[in-house]
Formats: structure tokens, C-alpha cells, sequence
């Protein structure tokens, strides 16, 4: 299944895969199907940092206690229009999955939902979730708490903040939906450690060290923080993303924070909001999504800068991703790989993804 | 009422100032006070670029015709839980007033509501709509289509994006609320203005040229554009403000905006998105404000960089400001005074703000 030095996969397999390997360590098929179809998605929108390769690190917790293998996810407070969901430190695409899901249906029957949850986990791709609304011609927002604290806030040196990113899908017509899907950083702190492996240096505006001046040597990561984007905008942004889907569910945020590539056991009591709106609160889906096809071409279609080939809108390039990699697998790096054939070994898996 | 080089006003007293401006350019008292409120309180934040100084653009607005002086605000769908709103071409300032207080009413029957608007006008400071939720302890976020495009798509060269603001006020106990109001492009238009006036170079990021080049010199500012926040991220998060704020309810977003710095006459269809929710849909108010004072502290308490104060939470300045302001009165650059008093003798009032 070689190609090109990567390994390639249909989303099937890995979809067999990963609830072999989530089964394996106790989880209920049920909920490891829906971990292994988020993990999927991802890899599928080309976000591999949220895709098939987290599944060790969520095994490794999930071994070491850290995380509840008999759920019980029950709503705390509820009315027509929101839902305060606890998600009993289920595996955090478990949580998130039905969280949206109940969003997407009480908006059905009234318009608008916010749906808070807390005790949840690591999620993996933000846009796995808005876009599960987009078949019901509903806007649908998310945002969530980074599971560990790389950004300082602004003009402050100690990194009490995330990632904190923000999603919002848009349905369109012929043309593909808009959904943003972005962190509050400027770079994510995988990007950081890609770059210190590779040896290469980093763009200025990336990361700056205690004095707030730029740090461009990957290897000093650990001097330095993550950058917000837009200088104090994007540290304003970012809190209050946090506040909103930690504060607000009673989840983590600031030092609360577990960071869940150091800490296997602590629970994260992780949070996040989603939000769903029927465009049909205020025109007929078809008139909205044809002037969305409108407003997208208007943009596609704008005069480029030299040597631009494309123009595009947000979301455009993971939704042809997806097409594609459906079409033709998924490419997995060689060390993807290697690492989830070790982690086979060692559940004992049948399946090798050889 | 001189003070360090700008004449000193009180609140009272502009509001007063505006209100029989606007009122002998025919707009009906009630509309008056309340577009007067909404500048005032802009100047009591310390936003200048959207409190009085916007006055004389707004009567030439009104005298060219290009603005209804007897507008009939009216829903045009609803639910409980939503409504759209035909701003007929009223002030800015009455029509997102007006769905504001509609949402925030909405908001305290069901818990959540989402108002949408179009066929209005430039509406000013948006933190000086979302604040108006929080004494009812509410969450409220707002988004508008800025009134002038002055930023391509990410890899285009025409501009046919505007700074699309998004604020949102999240209400705190004995801290004051936590208010982020942020354009989603790294500076606005008016500040480029007054780095040509003053002869700055300006700050590399702020503007390209059309190849991508950092554009510094603010005299060549019509060779160049504005930029998005955070890059690609920023033009992302700009693009879908638009289509929530614009496309959604039929406002005006890409290039049938209506630049209102040069065109006085035709209607600006603006469109503006306000979001209100209950706390205590998630959490008795009381403890949901306490947790607020406590995630705030932390930030502000967090360690600083060397040479920095204090770590302010986004619209902390402004609420101080607005303190300070209330009490020694609000400072107007002499320019500023100058233009009003031209516009008093124009329009002959009796008041000419000496």
C-alpha cells in the first residue's frame, strides 16, 4: 500500500482499526465507533494532527485510569433551547458527538440550541462537529478548551492559556459549505516540534520568549510561548472562548487545565460549547444557501494576486480532501504507522494495518 | 473647559449636543436619544473612531437623503427563540438598539435568542450593544458587515471585505465583565488616516501591497490593503462574521457593500447579528459570576514580562475608562470640536457646544 513514502489506507480500515484497539481496552463498541468516526473525519479533512495518530495517546490514558470506560453521559440542566451535559469523563468525541447531536435536535424543534458540556476529554477536529449540521441547513458553531497551556496572556509570561479554537460551518448549495475551523494561535504547538525535528527554523510571529521578542529556533520551544493571533485581539479572542466553553459548563480553564500529553491520569474535565441555528428562521434554506453560492463564487472569483492560483474559502480545501482521499485512501506517514503497528502489538490486536 | 491641549465635555452635555443636532435634521427625539446614548457611551469607552465624531457624517448622511428620517422598524419572521428584523433604513444605532433589547426580552423567556437585521446603518461601538445584556446576566455576542471594504480575500488583490467586528460581553461579580470587541483585521482604516497625517511610518503587518509585500508608508495606503488577523485565520473568521451577519439576513457583504465615507446617498442595507443567553441556563448566576472573578484574577495575577504593569482582560481599560470619563468628563481633540462647531452653525442650533 506504499505511495509516494507514505502508506496508504482506505477510511474503513482505519475505521476497523481503531474501535479494534478501543475495544480492546474496554470501551463499548458503541463509543468506539463514534471515537474511530471523528478520528476518521479528521484524516479524512487532511487534519492527520487529529486524526488516527492520537489513538496511542488516547489508549495510553485510557489504561493508566485516566479516562471512564462505562459512561454515563446525563444532562444536569435542560430547557427547549440548552443543555448542560456531563459527560462522565467519557472519551471526549463520545461527549462531543452527543452534544452536537442534541443541538442539532432541539434546534430542530426550535430554531436555536446551545449545548455546554463538561468532564469531557480531548475531542480531536472542531469541524467534525459543525458539520454534522450542515445536512440539517443549520449554522453550527463550537468551541472548546485546549487540553494543555502553551500562551501566556498578553504581556504576561506565564502560559496559563490553550489553543482555545473556534468552529463555525455555514451550509452553502452546489458550492461547498463554509466552515471555519482555527485555532486562536497563531501555530499549534505540534507544528513547534515538527519544525525542532526537521531542524528548521520558525517564522517570526510564531512563538516569542520571556521578553516578547521573537523566537525563531524551534529547539528553545521550551523558553518561549505560543503566539495569539492578532496580538492582544487574538488573547481576547481566546479567553473568552475559554470562558464560554470552560467557565460557563464549569470546566477547566486557566490552571485548571490538565496537560494531556504529560498527564495520563488526572481527569481533564474538559469543555465545550455548540451552538445550532435553522437558516430557515429567517429565509427558506434554498434562497439562503443559492445567495451562499453567490457570495462564495463573488469571492473565488475576485481578482488574485500574481501567482496565486485559487482563491480560497474556508473549509474549501479539507471538503476536496475528503472527495479525494475517500476516493483514493488515506496517506499515513511511515512513523503513523509505525507507531499504531506497535500499539497493535502490544493490544494484541488481529488486525496489524498491514 | 480646556485640559492638556483637548477641550472637556461632559456626558450630559454631548448627549444633548447630538440629540438637537439630529433632531433638527428631522429624526423623530425618541431615535435621537437613543443613536446619542449609543455614540456617548462610545466616547465614554474611549472609542473615539465611533462616538461623536461620527456626527457630522451622519447629518450629511441624512440631509443627502441617503438615510429614513421616519423609519418603521418591523419583524419580518419570528419565533420565540428568533427574530428578523427590517431596520427600513433607520440610524444604525436605533435599529441594533432596538434587536438588541428585542433579544435580550427573547432571551430572558426562553434562555437563548438570536436576532438578525438588515437594511440598516452604521451602528458604532459594538461593545456598547453587547454590554446591555449584562446586568440581566447575560452572554451576548454581536457581529456586523463593516460599512466600507478596504481587505481582499486571503490571495486576492480586490478588496471586497470590510474589518467585520465581533464582540462578546460575558458578565463577572465584583470584577467588571470581561467585553472583547475586536475588528477582525489588525488595524482599522481611520488609523492609517492618521498615520499619513502625522507623517508615522506604520507597523509592518498592518498593511500589503499588491504582492504581498509589507506596505509601511500610510501616504501609499491607496496602493495597498488592510489585514486580516492572524492571516488566512483571520480572513476565515472575517468571512463567516460576514455571511452570519450579512448573507443570512439579506444584508449587504462582498461588493454590494456600500463604502458610507464616500457615498452619502445610496442604501447601505447593513446587517447585524446580536446573540443573547442566560447564564443561569448552566449555572446560578451568583456562582457563575464568582467563577468569573476567579478565572479574571488568575489572568490579571498571572506572572508579567518584564516592563509590563498589569495584565488587563479584554474591555477592562474601557470599563475604567468609562468610570473615569463619567466623573472628569470626556476629552475632544480640538479638530473634533471644530467640526461640531461647524456643524452647529450649519444646522443653526442653539447649542454650540462651547
Amino acid at each position: 500500500m506504499a505511495s509516494g513514502g507514505a502508506l496508504v489506507f482506505q477510511a474503513e480500515q482505519l475505521q476497523r482499526f481503531i474501535v479494534s484497539a478501543l475495544t480492546s481496552v474496554d470501551i463499548p463498541a458503541g463509543d468506539a465507533a463514534t471515537c474511530a468516526a471523528r478520528l476518521v473525519e479528521a484524516d479524512l479533512r487532511g487534519v492527520e494532527t487529529h486524526g488516527i495518530f492520537r489513538l496511542p495517546q488516547y489508549c495510553q490514558r485510557i489504561q493508566a485510569g485516566g479516562l471512564n470506560v462505562r459512561p454515563r453521559l446525563h444532562i444536569v440542566r435542560e430547557n427547549p433551547v440548552t443543555a448542560l451535559m456531563d459527560g462522565d469523563n467519557a472519551l471526549g468525541q463520545v461527549v462531543v458527538t452527543h452534544a452536537t447531536d442534541l443541538a442539532i435536535r432541539k434546534a430542530g424543534e426550535t430554531g436555536l440550541a446551545w449545548v455546554g458540556t463538561f468532564n469531557g476529554n480531548h475531542a480531536g477536529a472542531a469541524a467534525t462537529y459543525t458539520t454534522r449540521a450542515l445536512a440539517h441547513d443549520m449554522i453550527c458553531m463550537y468551541m472548546t478548551v485546549a487540553n494543555g497551556n502553551h500562551m501566556p496572556p498578553w504581556g504576561g509570561v506565564e502560559p496559563i492559556l490553550g489553543t482555545n479554537p473556534i468552529s463555525i460551518a455555514i451550509p452553502a448549495g452546489q458550492e461547498p459549505p463554509v466552515v471555519l475551523d482555527i485555532a486562536t494561535t497563531v501555530t499549534a504547538h505540534g507544528k513547534v516540534k515538527l519544525a525542532a525535528q526537521r531542524g528548521e527554523t520558525m517564522p517570526i510571529g510564531w512563538m516569542m520568549d520571556r521578553k516578547g521578542q521573537p523566537l525563531t529556533d524551534p529547539k528553545r520551544a521550551a523558553e518561549g510561548f505560543l503566539m495569539p493571533i492578532g496580538g492582544y485581539k487574538g488573547y481576547g479572542l481566546n479567553v473568552v472562548i475559554g470562558m464560554l466553553a470552560g467557565v460557563l459548563n464549569g470546566a477547566a480553564f486557566g490552571r485548571g487545565v490538565v496537560d494531556f500529553n504529560k498527564d495520563f491520569v488526572s481527569r481533564n474535565n474538559s469543555g465545550h460549547m455548540i451552538l445550532a441555528m435553522r437558516v430557515d428562521n429567517f429565509q427558506p434554506a434554498d434562497t439562503f444557501k443559492k445567495e451562499m453560492d453567490r457570495a462564495i463564487r463573488e469571492i473565488r472569483e475576485s481578482e488574485k494576486m500574481e501567482g496565486v492560483d485559487r482563491i480560497w474559502l474556508p473549509g474549501e480545501m479539507e471538503y476536496y480532501q475528503v472527495q479525494e482521499r475517500q476516493a483514493k485512501g488515506i496517506p499515513l506517514s511511515a512513523s503513523v504507522v509505525d507507531s499504531l503497528q506497535k500499539l497493535a502489538a502490544e493490544l494484541n490486536l488481529v488486525d496489524r494495518l498491514e
